[in-house]
C-alpha cells in the first residue's frame, strides 16, 4: 500500500497509525494498528471517531491484512470482525463491504483490494475539497464565523466539512476568526476544533453554547457553518444537539446558516427530518465532564437529566446546504433538486 | 436577637449560621459566623452568594457584634469591613448604610439596630412572597416550566424569585416540571437549582442549555421563568449569560418568558439595557470547570475564550416582569409605568 496522510489516519513503512483522539488535546499520541484485533479495539473505544474516518481506518486495517498475506477465509472473518466494532456506523459497513465485492469481483486479486482501500482514502479527502471550494464562496475577507461540534480534518482524511470550509479560506488567505461553540455535553468543540484551530493558526475564541445569541445581537458573527449526520429528502438536516438552536438564532438576526456535508449524507430513505430518530443518552454526560482531562460530576445524585445527542433543523431555517456535488440554496429550486444532483 | 431562619442563613441560639453554597449540593456544611472577621471571609470566598443573601447576612453580622455589646468605633470599622468584603454587590453596601443610619438616628441605641436587621430578613422574604403570589397566577396545573441560573431560596431569605414562584405553585398543588438549564460556565442550574428541586421534591430535568430550543419546538416547554441582576427603566433586562438566547428562542416558538425581581432590582438610572456594563470574566471558566466537585480544563492551553458573564434581553421578548409591587406587561401601559409604581 501507498503512504498515505491525513490528520488524524497515517499509512507509512508498512504502519498503520492513529491519532487517539480520546486524549486529545491533552496529549497527541499515536497508536499503530498492526492487527484487524488492533484496529477493531480503537474503533470500539472511540480513539478513532467520526463516521467518515472510521470506515476509512477499517478500509486500510483490511487492506494491511491482505497485504500480509491473509487468505480468504481470513480475510471475510476480519471483515466481519471490523463491520461489527460499531454496527450503527453505516460508513464503517459501507467501506468493508466496498473492498469485499471488489476482491470477490476480481477474482481473490488482493491488489485489487488495496488499490480499493487507496482509493476510499483519498476519495474522502477529494470530497472535501470539492465542499471546500463550494462554501468558500460564501466566506469573505474579515468574516467572524461561528461553528458547532467538530467537523475538521479530525473526522475525514481530507480538510473536514464545516471546519473544512473555513481551513481552506484560511489558506486562501482570507482573514478568517472563528467562535467555537464549546458543544456540551461531550466538549467536541471546546476540545477538538478548539485543537485544530490551534494546529492551524485560525484565530478563534471558544464560547459556551448560550453565548451565541448575544454574540448575534451584537454583530459579532457574520455566518455559522455546520456539519450534518443526516440530510433528508426535504433538505431537513440532523447534526448534533445545539444546531437548531443555532439555526433559530441566525434566522432571528438575519446571519447566513450554511450546513456542509459530503453526497453520502442525504439519506433519500427520510422523506423529512420527522423520519429521523434521535438517540438519548446517559444522564451522566449532562451532570458532569469526563475525558482524559478528568472527570467529574457537579449535579445532585438524585436529579434525572435529559440528554438527546442529536436535532433536527427544518429545511426553512438554512440558508443553503454545501454538498460535493454543488450548492443548494433554498431560494433557487433547492431541496426537491437534492436527489435529482445525487442520483 | 430573635431566631431567624432561611434556607441558607439561620439565627438561632446566639449562633449565626450561613450554608456553604460552595460545597453544594456535594456537601450540606453549616459555617458558624461569630465575629466580624468570620462574615467577612464568608462574603469574600463566595460561601454565601446572590446579591439579596448577601446583604441580609452581613446586617444579620453586624447586629450580633452589636448584641455581644461592642462600642461605637468598634461598630462603624465593622460596618467598613464589611461593606468592602465585596464591593460590587449594592445590596451589601445598601443593608450595612441601612443598619448604620438606623443607628445614629436612634442617638446610638443598639436595640433599634438588632430591631433592623431582624426586619431586613424578614423584608427578604416578604418581598419572595408577594413575587410569588403575582407570577404564581402565570402557572397552570401541568406546566413543564424551563428555568436559567439559580433564583431559590438560596439566594434570598424566602423562598427565591424565579424559582420562587415555581415553589410557590408546587406547594399550592399544582402539578409542576422543570426543566433546569445547566448554565455554562459556572453551573448555577445543574449544581444548586438541581439541589434546592430535590430539596422541595420538585420533579425536573437537568439540560444542557443548548437543548432548550429542541424541547421547545417539541411543545414540551410551556413558560419560561428567570431572574433579573438589573432591569432598565424601559424594562430591558440584565441577567445570567443565556438568558437572552431563551428570550429569542421563547418569541420564535410563541412561549411566554417571564422575569421575576424584587422592586430593588430596578435601576431607573439606567434608560435602557445598552447603560447596562457587561463583566467579562476569566477564560478560565469556559476552557473547562471547576467547584468543591474537583476541577478539570479541556480545552487547549493556546485557545483564548469569550466569557461575558450577563447578557441583555430588549422589553419587546419579554411576556411580562413580576416585581413584588406587581406585573408589567408589555400590553398593559408596561414599562412606562415601572418607575411611578416603583416611586
Amino acid at each position: 500500500m501507498k503512504s498515505l496522510f491525513s490528520t488524524a489516519l497515517k499509512f507509512e513503512n508498512n504502519r498503520l497509525r492513529v491519532l487517539n483522539q480520546q486524549a486529545l488535546p491533552q496529549k497527541e499520541e499515536w497508536l499503530i494498528s498492526s492487527t484487524i484485533a488492533d484496529m477493531v479495539d480503537i474503533i470500539y473505544t472511540l480513539k478513532v471517531r467520526g463516521a467518515p474516518l472510521i470506515g476509512v481506518s477499517a478500509a486500510l486495517a483490511l487492506a494491511q491484512f491482505v497485504e500480509q498475506g491473509a487468505d480468504d477465509q481470513a480475510i471475510f472473518i476480519a471483515a466481519e470482525q471490523l463491520r461489527s466494532a460499531r454496527p450503527t456506523a453505516v460508513n464503517l459497513a459501507y467501506c468493508v463491504d466496498r473492498l469485499l465485492n471488489t476482491y470477490k469481483n476480481s477474482n481473490g486479486n488482493k491488489e485489487s483490494v488495496i488499490r480499493e482501500a487507496e482509493l476510499i482514502f483519498e476519495e474522502d479527502a477529494r470530497l472535501c475539497l470539492e465542499m471546500a471550494k463550494h462554501g468558500a464562496k460564501f466566506i469573505d475577507d474579515g468574516d467572524n464565523i461561528l461553528t458547532h461540534c467538530n467537523t475538521g480534518g479530525l473526522v475525514t482524511t481530507g480538510i473536514g466539512t464545516a471546519l473544512g470550509v473555513i481551513i481552506h479560506s484560511h489558506r486562501q488567505g482570507k482573514k478568517v476568526h472563528v467562535y467555537v461553540d464549546e458543544t456540551r455535553p461531550l466538549l467536541q468543540g471546546g476540545r477538538l476544533t478548539a485543537w485544530e484551530c490551534v494546529q492551524q493558526g485560525i484565530p478563534h475564541h471558544i464560547i459556551c453554547d448560550n453565548m451565541a445569541a448575544t454574540l448575534l445581537r451584537q454583530s459579532k458573527i457574520d455566518k455559522i457553518f455546520v456539519g450534518a449526520d443526516r440530510i433528508a429528502k426535504n433538505g431537513d438536516v440532523a447534526n448534533k444537539i445545539g444546531t437548531y438552536s443555532l439555526a433559530v438564532l441566525a434566522h432571528y438576526h438575519n446571519v447566513p446558516f450554511y450546513v456542509v456535508a459530503p453526497y453520502t449524507t442525504v439519506d433519500l430513505q427520510c422523506a423529512t427530518g420527522a423520519d429521523i430518530h434521535i438517540e438519548q443518552r446517559s444522564a451522566d454526560e449532562v451532570k458532569g465532564a469526563k475525558g482524559t482531562f478528568g472527570q467529574v460530576t457537579w449535579s445532585p445524585e438524585q436529579s434525572p437529566a435529559y440528554n438527546p445527542s442529536f436535532d433536527v433543523t427544518p429545511n426553512n431555517l438554512i440558508t443553503a446546504i454545501i454538498l460535493d456535488k454543488g450548492v443548494f440554496a433554498k431560494d433557487s429550486e433547492v431541496y426537491s433538486s437534492i436527489s435529482d444532483v445525487i442520483g
